[in-house]
């Protein structure tokens, strides 16, 4: 049995957490339970399994003789209370950009690298939303076929930029039915308006005109996959759907493919729901992912002209596989 | 001055074509105007500067005396009084997909083969809206690099699907915020609900895998630029965006290219906007380019680890440049 915490017990990712610990009948000790957030947060109450907890205040946290503590904050948080956590003897599951590019920091997607999580030191990194549904397709193909690099583009939830995200939304969708104007300038979560949008941007721009989310599949996904030399160039863009990502890729391999092989490869691989008969209608979609465990690989076709190179489409469900449910499998894995 | 018809007139695209004949001060012959539709909107009254026109029906016309007739119907429409109309000695400017492969039919975009009108012999065919706003970025790029191929992805908004398609998501909107259940069984235009979702299929499957939207984009992209050997993999994708479609594309060259010099080559072409400063949040979105006649190019990089590919942003407004300006563009041009 393991007695857990969950640092961001508020937010959009920490209340999946608790939903999937239920859900998933997660071996917790009995009334262990502890939940943190920032002092605005501190002393509501969260219900979990018919019992209230009171969210206690991170600033003043004492994280002594709790097991596995997972984190879901803003980055600079993390790295100032991470530490704290595992210097008090805690495993941390963190799920910010803070550690992931550590080198004594295993950055996991259990399907593909659980055997990282062996050397960890107090810290594992969870990997960002977008990154981690890309790589669980892109896994499979590369065993079957050897992965080079990836080109695409994405299409990603509001509530990947948390509760104010699907707030913004919420509020313009109200606004747009009762006719007042959406377009007032206060846009909280993102830089424009996102419903009638699809706005190119997610993260700040870096030098060579790519944003910090779009750097991270490649960088990321080089650690996940042990692929040192995987190269990724993505277009990451908000749309207006509240749950779950997807991404229209095209992987270059090393060897030949086809799209029988490719199947073949997803059919049965853990973690995957291969929905490919489009002229049926079945590919992956934002409302049929929603509240999966799996992630969505479909129209999978060969790119014209080329023997290794395929385009196909995949979802997830970033609130689970790209954040909450992948901390709660590391979790899962860890001595009991 | 010409003597115009326009049929359709009652639908998205139609009534597109009447607004830009007023904006643009198409040289239309006083009183000349005549507007055609199904017998179901037959009877029909439409304004245009301060006269209403009774809408004709199709089935009953004659189109004799007029100078051009522009068609915006199905492709089933189209073929059947598309000749009727050239039989009566129109020019006839078609939006459908009829007869755009059609040896002795030009398939222009005015900024890059107005040369093909030339060779007309009474029927001019207006392109797929994806592919008029991708070639008028790729076309630059050609002329600058070489164009050899391109993979990418699009964000389609769903007037693309006409007036169907906005009442769809229009009536998901109003049902989302009384509460009441969007995904009711009757999705009107689409397979699946908008609202919430994007969906991975516009048109039908072939039987390698693409649709029909994908597959033009590479048989018209061909026949416009005439580049019988332009590879093009496409996933089109419809989403929750009433007006204007965008397309996240990589595109490769035979020459290398930079950033800077994609960027010269967009600057001050014709049709185009460069919105390509994304650290001031500049970069290409339907809310920016909705209701412009130029089609808007940013976000442009270089592919990592390839000196002969870019990936880069298209935003066009697909009732405009993709249909109804783009066919105006084309009356323009004919003898008056």
């Amino acid at each position: 049995m393991i007695k857990l915490a969950i640092v961001g017990a508020t937010g959009a990712v920490g209340r999946e957490v608790l939903g999937l610990l239920a859900l998933r009948r997660f071996p917790l000790e009995p009334g262990s339970l502890r939940v943190f957030a920032s002092s605005r947060s501190a002393g509501m109450k969260i219900g979990f399994r018919g019992t209230d907890y009171v969210v206690e205040d991170l600033a003043t946290a004492n994280f002594a003789g709790i097991d596995v503590v997972i984190f879901d904050t803003p980055d600079e948080v993390a790295a100032q209370y991470v530490p704290v956590a595992r210097d008090a003897g805690c495993i941390v599951i963190d799920n910010s950009a803070a550690f992931r590019q550590d080198d004594d920091v295993p950055l996991v997607v259990p399907e593909i690298n659980a055997h990282a999580l062996s050397s960890h030191k107090g810290i594992i990194a969870n990997p960002n939303c977008t990154t981690a549904i890309g790589v669980m397709a892109l896994w499979y193909l590369h065993l079957a076929f050897g992965l080079e690099s990836v080109t695409g583009a994405t299409y990603q939830a509001v509530s990947g930029a948390g509760a104010p995200g699907i707030a913004q939304l919420e509020r313009e969708t109200h606004e747009y039915v009762r006719g007042r104007q959406t377009h007032d300038g206060t846009t909280p979560a993102f830089p424009y308006p996102i419903l009638g949008n699809v706005i190119p941007q997610i993260g700040s721009f870096g030098p060579d005109g790519y944003t910090s989310e779009e750097l991270k599949f490649e960088r990321e996904g080089r650690k996940i996959m042990g692929l040192p030399k995987f190269m990724a160039s993505m277009t990451c863009v908000r749309v207006a759907v509240v749950r779950s990502h997807c991404l229209a890729l095209t992987a270059s391999f090393r060897q030949s493919v086809s799209v029988e092989k490719a199947r073949e490869a997803l059919r049965s691989a853990p973690g995957i729901s291969l929905r490919d008969d489009p002229r049926a209608g079945v590919y992956p979609m934002p409302i049929t992912v929603s509240s999966s465990f799996d992630c969505e690989v479909g129209r999978i076709r060969m790119v014209h002209g080329r023997e290794n190179e395929l385009q196909f489409f995949v979802a997830g469900d970033q609130l689970w596989k790209g954040a909450a449910l992948n901390a709660v499998q590391i979790a899962e894995l860890l001595p009991k």
